[in-house]
Parts: C-alpha cells; sequence; structure tokens
C-alpha cells in the first residue's frame, strides 16, 4: 500500500509509493561527462578560477589543504545587503556573495573519499567564510554541495558552494514558523520531538553523541537521509573543533554507506542553520540534509509540491546501515 | 544585475540570473529516446493498457477521440477518500486515484500539433473524471502533462495525467492562505491585483477576452509561462463549452510559440484549480502553470525553495511574442 506522508518541518507531502521488488541496482546512473578543459580547482592551475577569497594551509608536501574562491558564474553580485522588502511583482537586487569551496588539491578524489580530517577543514573553511558573510552584514550563509553531473555539479573536482545571502530562503522560514506553531499547540520543541521519536525508530540509520542520521520520514528522492544536531539550544557557530569532527565523521560514514548502496550515486547536500543576523530561534536544531538525483521533478512534484517517491525510508534505513 | 523575485502566490523566491548573451538556442535539449515495445496508447493495442474508465468518441473514421485508463504504475490505490489527518511522523493511507489521459489516437502528434477541437476533448475528458473523483468524495483533481523524456515522459504518445488527492497540495494550500493573507491587508483579490498589473507589463504574453498569458514573474525554470482565467469569482467547473475552446487555443497558441522557439521543448503543465469540497475560495482565479525541464533542481533549488533562473521572464515574454 503506498503511503502519504507529511514533512513535519516544512508541510511537503511525500507519496511514499515502492515498486514491488526494488533493489538498489534498480536506479540506473548516468554516468558523469568527461572533462577536456584543464581544471581550474588543480594545484598549478589556481591562475584559471577568479582569485582565492581564503586558503587553509596544508599538510607538509601539499600545496594547499581547502581553498574558495567566487563564482565565476555567480547568481548573486557584491552590493549593500540591507534589502528593502517590497517587492510585490517588482524584482529587487540580486545581491550577495556566492562562491566555490574546493575541497580537496586531489582531483580524482570524491569527498566520500576524503580523510575526516580534510573534511574537517572543509567545515572551517565554510565557518570562516560565514564569519565574514556575517560581517559584511548577509542574512543567510547557504552551504551546499552538488555531486555528480546529475546532481547538477558542472566539474568533477570535488568542490560545495557558498551563498551570502539578503534574505532567509522560504524554506528556513517555514521551518521557523512550524516549529513556533508547535511550541504554541504542544509546549514542545518541534526538533527535540523529531530526535526522540526517530532516534527509537525504524529510520534511524546511525547516531553519536552529538548526532543522529536518520532516512526522512517524507522523502523528495530515494535514499534520502538527514543529520540532526541532537544538543537542544546550540546553535551551530557553537561547534567546538571535537564536534566538527564528530560531525565530518558521522557525514563521511553516511555518504559511504550511499556509495556502496548506490555506487558512484549523484547527491545534493545542503546544511540548514541559524539566520546569521538576529536571535537564535528558540527551538531550532542546524540539521543537513542529503537529496540523492535519482528521480525527475516533473508535473506532480512541480504542480503539487509533494513528491512521488518509490522507495519507503524504512527500506532505505535497512540498506543503509546493512552498507 | 541579477534579480531577487518572490512569488506573490506562494512566497517562492527565484533568483534571476541572466546571462549575458544567452539565446533560445543556447539551452540543449537531450533527444528523447526511442521506444521499442509497441505503443499501448495506439488504436488497436488497448488491451495492453488497463480498461478504459472514459473514452470519447471519435469523428468518422477514428476508433476513438480521447481514452482515460488507470495509471499501471500508480501512485495511489483506490480506497476511503476521507483521511484520518494526524500524520505526524505516521504514515497515511496513501489513497486516491491515478490515471492516464490519451489526448489523441495518433502515435506521433504532441499536444501542440492537434486541432483546438481535439484539446477542447482533453479538457472534457478530465472534467467528467473530475466530476467523477467529486462524486467519489476526493479533495482535489490534479490535471497535470509531462511532455518529453526530460520532462518524465515515459512514452512518446502524447498523453497527460490525472489525479484523485484525498489532500489539498500543499502548493495550492500556500495560494490560498496567501490570497486570504493579502485580501485581510489590501482588501483586494491577490489575483485582480496580478492580472491588473500583469496585463499591462513587460511579461503579458497574448491576452483574450478571459485568459490572460504572461511569463511567470518568479519562475522556476527558463520559459515558464502562466495562463490565468480573468473572470472574479467563475470556477473551473462553470466554463462554458465556448471558454473552453478559448481556452484551448490560448493554450495551443503558447505551446506553439514555445516550440518556435525551442523546437520539442520538454515541458509540464498542470491545472490549479478550486478544491473538489467545500466552497468556492472567495478570491481564487484557477491557471495553468507551464514549467520547462531545462535546467536541473539540485542543492540550492532544494535547500532553500528558491530557484537559479538564468532567463529574465521579461526576455522570454519578447521571445514568445515574436514566435
Amino acid at each position: 500500500m503506498p503511503e502519504i506522508r507529511e514533512d513535519p518541518l516544512s508541510g511537503r507531502l511525500s507519496l511514499v509509493a515502492p515498486e514491488r521488488g526494488r533493489r538498489p541496482h534498480d536506479f540506473r546512473i548516468t554516468p558523469e561527462s568527461v572533462e577536456t578543459s584543464p581544471c581550474p580547482f588543480c594545484p598549478g592551475n589556481e591562475h584559471l578560477a577568479p582569485p582565492e577569497v581564503l586558503r587553509l594551509e596544508g599538510e607538509a608536501g601539499e600545496p594547499w589543504s581547502v581553498r574558495v574562491v567566487p563564482n565565476k558564474f555567480a547568481a548573486l553580485e557584491p552590493g549593500n545587503p540591507e534589502l528593502p522588502w517590497s517587492g510585490f511583482l517588482e524584482p529587487l537586487p540580486g545581491v550577495g556573495r556566492h562562491e566555490v569551496l574546493i575541497e580537496t588539491p586531489e582531483h580524482e578524489k570524491a569527498l566520500a573519499e576524503l580523510k575526516p580530517s580534510q573534511v574537517r577543514r572543509v567545515l572551517e573553511a565554510f565557518c570562516r567564510r560565514k564569519e565574514a558573510f556575517r560581517a559584511e552584514g548577509w542574512c543567510y550563509a547557504l552551504f551546499f554541495k552538488n555531486h555528480g553531473a546529475r546532481a547538477g555539479a558542472s566539474r568533477r573536482h570535488s568542490h560545495s558552494q557558498l551563498l551570502a545571502l539578503p534574505f532567509l530562503p522560504p524554506l528556513l522560514r517555514r521551518e521557523f514558523v512550524r516549529t513556533e506553531e508547535f511550541r504554541r499547540e504542544k509546549g514542545r520543541c518541534l526538533f527535540c520531538e523529531i530526535l526522540e521519536r526517530e532516534g527509537q525508530g525504524p529510520r534511524k540509520i546511525l547516531e553519536t553523541e552529538n548526532f543522529l542520521a536518520v532516512a526522512a520520514f517524507a522523502p523528495r528522492q530515494p535514499l534520502e537521509t538527514w543529520i540532526f544536531w541532537k544538543p537542544h539550544g546550540r546553535p551551530f557557530d557553537s561547534l567546538t573543533e571535537k564536534e566538527q569532527e564528530e560531525f565530518a565523521e558521522i557525514l563521511l560514514t553516511l555518504l559511504q554507506a550511499l556509495n556502496r548502496t548506490l555506487p558512484d550515486l549523484p547527491y545534493n547536500f545542503f546544511l540548514h542553520l541559524e539566520p546569521l543576523r538576529g536571535p537564535f530561534p528558540e527551538d531550532f536544531h542546524w540539521h543537513l540534509e542529503l537529496v540523492p538525483a535519482l528521480t525527475r521533478v516533473a508535473g506532480f512534484e512541480w504542480g503539487a509540491e509533494a513528491y512521488i517517491v518509490p522507495l519507503a525510508p524504512e527500506e532505505a534505513a535497512v540498506w543503509l546501515k546493512r552498507a
């Protein structure tokens, strides 16, 4: 029997309709196109990318460890971060920052193949840029990754993207509104409720001292998985170095499990964090959402903002725990 | 300068970032894969599809004009349309209907190549099924089309899909909430305001007595276009045969303009209508949204529910008016 599921954070709906007998290898992956031009993310080719805004030094023998450069095809341009918000059928200036984070000097290494210490450096680079965005007055720092051509990555060399936004993304805004509603109605933190229930349930994949990784209850794609930060009331900004390491490790474990389940799985992930401005929201736990690129967004998804997903999250959790 | 745009209906944001010098032929289209198995939508192969639920007779010499059959891979199953809505981290039964509307007996004809009278019959078939869905007690009838492999169509033979849903789609729910908010704040119909402004603006593409076609102000994809029903307070259900013909004609004109702009453009469209149950919403104008399948949904779109679109709607309107 297919199922309808409502994501408690966004109000988004999923129709979970598993096809009988579906197995990981039933999802075909389009191979990546081969690049012919020299890679601007490789050591020695730094001049092919815009001048770097951040460089973390590498270990002995490495040219560098992580670099951040402005995106050559930026969706936003520098400008005044204070938007005059009255854009009813009127465009507002598209100001912000759009940067590329080169995650490793090694061309052929995927994020999932990096050492935890290297992933920690990726996080550190993001944190430093985020602080720069905050100092400049931006509203939100979006950190996301596209892995694989089907997931929108135009280059093979492992990288992620950073945006400084002059607005709070609609999806985040909805999450904040819904945590407020839940507090009013139930007198409780929505995230704490989710963590308590998912921590004992069939969608749990991995748990560490501070993190819980689960198959999303109402996913947009098969194998969609989320990593939640468990402590209540502590923003992303407050993470210690040790906690960043713990996060790097659970992320790597999850990526490796996904890769063993579906080799070279194309995916997107992004962080949902507290805004750069204003007080920390009472009931917010930062988290990472990982959305594989397996099924297409088509008429139903666009028209309803509900998603038809051919794999039950509980089955996805079984696959990933086994991997 | 790129732009940020807020869709007044959904609150969705777009970053409109036109690349300099972008032209229609810069968007590459992946050709459709060729089918080898016999087409279950062709006359003579009716036995290959599930038994029809509706057939409209054709003109002399035609086996039939339009057929509706249950979807072989239905996302929903028949059942009780009254959902016990308390699905907090609990799945609800995935009940509903999921049907395929075969738009023509001719295998090679795209919707854009049909006669207006044939498109009118497609609408008539949808209306008849919608009335059947209402009689069965469903909440919403979603009519959508996927055209082209990139837009999720698995078969070339022209068809659309119908779903009887036991819930109001989240996107519709948001539209209703926002029209109510607009009424409270501005004392006016949000759609009437949009129609008045877009009817004189640079995004207008076509206008007839009862319809306005515009390039969407805050699109999710390049060349996204919407057709609005102009009369205030008249539901989709109240359309006369003549008004259905007028709609068929403006839809065909728009599809042909899109095809001349980008030959064989893959696209999705869907209708946003009043719900099947309850009173007609005070300030709702039904409309069609057409979303081409040109750019990918990736980390940014998933993470923010904002869309990076490389073509300004005003430019899209110029292309489409010229075509």
